[in-house]
């Protein structure tokens, strides 16, 4: 969707040489994300300049027609968003992206450029470089993307930090990518808002980094939805949680919001929200939201007073 | 085919519930390989200590069907191959292996512990730990291995670095595995000693870090067969070479040897070969064996004096 009309594109005619293939999808990758002093696409491997402090590594694997709909979306939105989902969790340790390596399998006749300029826009709206990747024939289309961070200084932030009394924040309202399913179900067109907030998610890289610089205690990422990641974090944590309120996106329902998943906003646990709100505003992200607190009961688990059940996106195994 | 006879293996009846099945998994490859002072599954990423000079990082994607053949082999071998073949990269640049990530997907009903078992055998026979994975539904098995790895001093060994003059050395005698498929094929058992050079690869970590300490020019893994990929060595370095003869291994042929490929072994440039000879003889490796020389004129490719064509296993797109 972001490829260049011109009708000369190194990819219009793909060859079937296998040579030839990955050096013109190189390309594509690597016009958009260079990094000086790096040697990436072209070797038997990538060579990264050192990381400073802890390395951060995540893979995630995206399907056609399991993660995302063939019938309502592109096959680019499905590159897009492998990278985005995989981004995302280097923003939920509190890391920067140094770079990533993404791995094809693809049935003869796939839109080969369409998928990597889907992942090449991703990776370079990120700042995450595409440093390799490899290709196979397969017969069902699936990306698994593999990311790699630093913490500079150490202490990434993990889902088992938080404790009793710490203030649990989120950095967006929710439910605006499920919202954006349905009205794409309902006939919605691709560039509609809520649509787009579907097929573009955005990892929260900078307001993860702010986060950890304020002692965050615990942070993940909202990919199946607050519904199943905060008990997640809770479970990791050994505590429970009175939460008093849940922030709706414009256009989303509560349901949306609590179950619907990818909205890829960040959750965090914090003895010292004042001081989170502060580095926030100081670098000019969007004001966290507090949801509550944790509570020293695992087993205590409620929004406004009620059971908060456990539910969300559970993926089919 | 390396679990436990114990009929309280915890995936003996896989839970269809997400959450379970990872931990299941994550046990299987974590007990195998562990680190200390590194977190790996079980958070939205893990947590590695820092890197020592340059990071090295490859991605290999191995598609059930299509790399090996189902009804040939187990699929605890296509999980071995996966991350033998990844872990080979980083024999190829020279680099110590710090950990991998694996994304699998699989159709259900898939026998998933026996997978991860030929994943967690190979990550530890090579040292080189699951550090992370990602599991998705599909309707066909892939596993995409992302190997991660550090140059201490950095001089990570390029394919580009050959001259003219330098002698190309291999680290192995050829074709074992390609014999290997043919011994099965006619029926041979799996535990034949050729059909185990097949499912059970070895990737050369060792050579290749002696390789880098003595100073080679070039190298790379051969993956593809000594037909194609020293082809794309020369081409890297921009020269032609002159082989006077191509070691096969017993019970392989030429054909094999030259154009079989998965032997990965790593081929070398270098030099100096007296000093990559000492190095490997000093470390207890096997010595190197001399396949020729590289020349100035990159239209040269000779063997014996005869042309050596541009053939091996060309993976289909």
């Amino acid at each position: 969707m972001n490829a260049p009309a011109d009708p000369t594109n190194p990819l219009r005619e793909l060859s079937q040489h296998e040579d030839d293939v990955l050096e013109r999808i190189g390309k594509i990758v690597s016009e958009r994300t260079i990094v000086r002093g790096e040697r990436h696409v072209g070797d038997d491997a990538a060579v990264l300049r050192p990381f400073v402090g802890e390395a951060i590594v995540s893979t995630d694997v995206a399907v056609w027609g399991v993660h995302l709909d063939e019938q309502l979306f592109g096959i680019g939105d499905l590159g897009f968003k492998a990278v985005a989902a995989a981004v995302s969790d280097l923003a939920a340790m509190g890391a920067r992206a140094r770079g990533l390596v993404v791995a094809v399998v693809a049935p003869p006749g796939t839109d080969l450029e369409e998928l990597h300029y889907g992942i090449a826009e991703a990776a370079q709206l990120t700042g995450c470089p595409v440093v390799g990747g490899d290709l196979s024939r397969g017969n069902q289309v699936s990306v698994a993307v593999t990311v790699l961070g630093e913490c500079p200084g150490g202490g990434a932030v993990l889902r088992s930090g938080a404790r009793a009394g710490d203030e649990f924040m989120v950095t967006g309202p929710l439910g605006a990518s499920s919202a954006g399913l349905r009205r794409r179900r309902d006939g919605a067109p691709l560039n509609d808002e809520l649509v787009l907030a579907h097929r573009r998610p955005w990892p929260r890289l900078r307001e993860g980094i702010a986060a950890r610089d304020a002692g965050a205690s615990a942070m993940m990422d909202l990919s199946d939805g607050l519904g199943l990641d905060l008990h997640r974090l809770a479970d990791a944590s050994g505590v429970g949680f009175e939460l008093t309120a849940v922030p709706v996106s414009e256009g989303a329902n509560l349901d949306e919001a609590i179950s619907g998943g990818e909205d890829y906003e960040l959750v965090i646990a914090t003895s010292n929200p004042e001081r989170l709100r502060l580095v926030f505003h100081d670098r000019g992200l969007r004001e966290p939201i507090s949801l509550g607190r944790a509570v020293a009961s695992p087993q205590r688990r409620l929004l406004g007073g009620e059971v908060f059940e456990r539910k969300g996106f559970e993926h089919e195994l």
